[in-house]
């Protein structure tokens, strides 16, 4: 479906981690005009005084009403957005969500990772899952997008290509390491610099929260139920996620067969690049890329996938989904280059 | 001078570190075509397979020979371009250097800083110095452009304004601060990331080689002799420069009076921010933008400048200069965003 | 004064990262039994469950009360230990205060850097300010220790000689780099780690808290007016202090002067070293010693001091100044090594 | 075997990031007299000239001649220890190893990994390998011990115990992270600052040389073969290393089975801490300490191992196994506090 530009949109939560990309590709994006800027901290203040480097002039706005956008991008807390979403859809905006709320499609499992009753169970079968390149056809008439988290991000990049194609075992191990940014811009003892820098630590051990997201889509993947274990680790980095995938390889199938079904996948977009050597998260800081590595250990398949948390893992792919959704060149506003180092 | 584009440009040395940025900034650039990138290290090689993320497909060159490009960006170690640039503008190119072969008006000084003869002094005087927002007028027919250093470029946007305007004593003290980016890609153990993380240190106390290319300047704009302290200092971040500079009011000056000097320089090109707060380096990553703050601290003017050392520093004021000799918008090709954090 | 030991000692504030110091430094002390570790935030859980890699296995307690300790080693915010050190001197102990409370021996100055009514001004002549090698004499019989700041410590280090022996001008500069553990433990989103990784900045540039109490020691080293500028920065890195003081010297005096003055006043302390390249703050790293660099740049003498913020800028100082007041070895549990990198 | 002391200990090879641990631990060790320290790149001057913070006064000497030690502690490049420890030997030295010179006792695997044939490959049956809390009882009286890499310590303190024990099937993966100190002093691009800040990728995807020293370890253990692949990291940080090895348990094998395994192995020696939480990396920086958690995730047991990559990985075991070969008191000289932050 295409749409009359520019495109009115808003930003509710517009000051945090997720929300401040969102922002800042979308007021530079050229099919769009940034109406509205929400947020409750900076409330009052001009969006440049609180964003460093920012070139948005609007006023931050304390309050939750995203007028009359035709498309309201949230970056909030859980609830809040699926408290909310109900109205902003009946006002006539498409809801793009990179919160929680609407990723999961089983209210239950809601319940027990976030400890609260889903606000909107009715809208979880509406809400279409925006990891684009693998759902991209549903994207087009979806008026609930729900964007994935950073984590499942990279993660079903590496393991659903080849558990679609049946390519591997449903038995999956993903050790994941991830910027401090992933935890978002809440004043926090355990994320200040002195605490994190010159460490690395795993988190989670016993179950993430985003285990559940991704187990969904993997068993949808798999058509059937998947082993996973998924541990999180925190890297003294501000940006970017790795995710290293040990696959096992069904019987006959060889190194090759898998290089080609990446190849081949990272062909579908323009975002995605098959890389020949494991790929730095550097190599995609501030992009919506993903750079994807297959390689090969003595039988074990061994994926590597690097994207921007916030990035490709967040705003990104927000705005990714919004340019598919609305006919949009699906590169339009997310053409940054990357300027090592 | 307009041109009719696109311009067909050629980076010779385009594999360290300000190379790399003036390559991605002319393979993005709306007027630029180009055509060769050239370096030793990785000659024969994709660009794309040897600079992480880059979209640039073309084979590196083991040349210093640029063809026939109407525009050679430079990115050597001092005395190469030196020895080729006659040869360049022979063949009917525009010159823009990024090394210190040219920043000296004074083949005694260069010298004495650099331990050789100036291979081509007679150049001297034709070539520009690519200060954009001080020397604007001057760049539009020259041929011979010489982008100043990362730290000159962060020192004299804090100095010269007020010196010119005569509100500062010619006795100045100015404490730099550089991202380790500013040392090259060369291998050296100083610049292990496991010698200089997590430490700060001061160096060329005694002092330093882009010193003599500030005083040269500075001079100029007091119009006659300057007493100036430049130390420069390595910081545990890979890009940016923040100089603070310690101006002496000249009896009568108020900090008002300053204020209003930034404010009306700062609106005089579209890279300059006169911001309310001490500026971070990271609000201007990856940009060629400056931010200028002008405080005051019990009588003593107090002025920080914040830049990318690789961008408004380096490959962002090469391109910029560009912009300027060929009578392209001056912000073509540098309207980058800044993504906090 | 000698005494009997095992000194017992208790610290107020112990999960603090100044508390942390004191506590590992008095743990592991040869004269010393550390009795109480008092705290508000973890109490009721072991010190070594709380703080990573601790030895210490004493319950944190949620009290103001240091027992019967002989002497209180107390790092907490301001006002508290001026509301409570009254009572621990009543009850004869010997308080070590880390705090800025007894600083400042204008109580008027407290009142405007501070915001409130100094709770104990009567304390304020008592107290002996502990920049060690500067005050030496004076605590070997002090029952109230007032520990420096680390920026002071830094700072008079490079400036309080030469102005004692009268070889520079009451005129000074000091452009201080602290690393992020200088802001506490508090939970601020300024200390984010993805807000100050990978930049640099400025702050204070108005006037710091600490210009009060650094001009107080000016002045007194000085026996009269001096005019100092003071402007620290935020280095992304978790300890060291680096202070570059620009020091004019007086007619006559020359590079080989101030050298000589430096090489003595380091032998006079185990802990000050007199090095011959400007230091790095990682040479310190986890130390109780200072580097000093005595340069010189066209007339200007530069001194630069490098410290770990935390330890001679704060626990090691501690330590270092009770082990002078109870006659202990200088050096005794202050011994640790330096493991490059 | 008991000794006279001081033991006179030489290092060759004291100026690269292991040797430099050697140095600073035996120079502080209580039951030690460093004689001499050997190094090519800085001889002739005074070793804490050119390391920092350093106390040894001793000239660096360009030469592999060790002279009358009883100890010689060799931190070479790989095959130069093989050559010269015949020579050591026969002069009556013990010789402790930090190089892979001696850590395969399979000569075609050591030609295999490293190129080269091994140069005494008639020592390698009598090298014992010095992770101490597995193979203390044959160090005893060894007279070439052979002191692990960073990888392998981490990784077989986590998979050593439940392999012998036969809890786990001989099927695992580990994912390790190591700090940039691991790839030593040597200049490289691939570990300047620039390249590795704000960043983090796998690398030795298709194999590693360490991992052929542990499947030999792995396999005894496991007495059998053992699937097993690994996967390092390279993490923006200087020093520690992070083993997430993920066991897959044998039928009926619980939690607290595993739980129980790991304390009691702890329980053997005083640098095995068992603790609660997934331990971070700079909780035991500095130290020769290891820090083990035993999680549980959905049926896998996912094991985390945090080493000091140049202490516990490197010179800290190196004096750990020689204090158990000359039966110093285990903890002699490796007593150093962690200072968090």
């Amino acid at each position: 479906m295409t749409q009359a530009t520019p495109l009115r949109a808003a930003v509710v939560g517009s000051t945090g981690y997720i929300g401040m990309q969102c922002t800042a590709l979308l007021a530079a994006h050229p099919d769009v005009e940034l109406t509205r800027v929400l947020g409750h901290r900076s409330a009052g203040k001009r969006y440049c005084d609180v964003v460093p480097g920012s070139p948005v002039g609007l006023i931050i706005e304390d309050s939750l009403d995203p007028g009359s956008a035709d498309v309201v991008m949230a970056a909030l807390p859980h609830t809040v957005a699926a408290s909310l979403a109900p109205g902003w859809l009946a006002g006539g905006a498409t809801v793009i969500d990179c919160s929680a709320d609407f990723r999961l499609h089983d209210a239950a499992a809601y319940r027990r990772w976030y400890g609260v009753e889903h606000p909107s169970p009715d809208l979880l079968d509406e809400a279409v899952y925006a990891m684009v390149e693998l759902q991209r056809d549903r994207l087009a008439c979806a008026n609930l997008i729900s964007v994935p988290g950073c984590y499942p991000t990279a993660t079903l990049l590496a393991c659903v290509p080849p558990l679609r194609a049946g390519l591997i075992e449903p038995d999956i191990v993903v050790d994941a390491k991830s910027g401090v940014s992933g935890a978002g811009r809440e004043a926090k003892v355990a994320n200040l610099f002195s605490e994190v820098n010159e460490s690395v630590h795993a988190y989670g051990v016993a179950g993430h929260r985003h285990k559940s997201e991704m187990l969904e889509q993997l068993r949808d993947a798999a058509d059937g139920d998947v082993g996973f274990t998924f541990v999180p680790h925190l890297i003294p980095m501000t940006r970017g996620i790795l995710a290293t995938a040990y696959l096992r390889p069904r019987p006959g199938v060889t190194e090759a067969d898998l290089h080609e079904l990446y190849a081949a996948f990272c062909d579908t977009s323009p975002f995605l690049d098959h890389v020949h050597t494991p790929p730095a998260t550097k190599s995609v800081t501030g992009t919506n890329r993903a750079a994807i590595h297959s390689g090969w250990q003595d039988g074990m398949a061994v994926v590597t996938v690097a994207i921007d948390n916030l990035g490709k893992g967040g705003g990104g792919q927000a705005v990714h989904a919004m340019n598919v959704r609305f006919g949009f060149d699906e590169t339009a506003g997310l053409e940054s280059r990357v300027l090592w180092p």
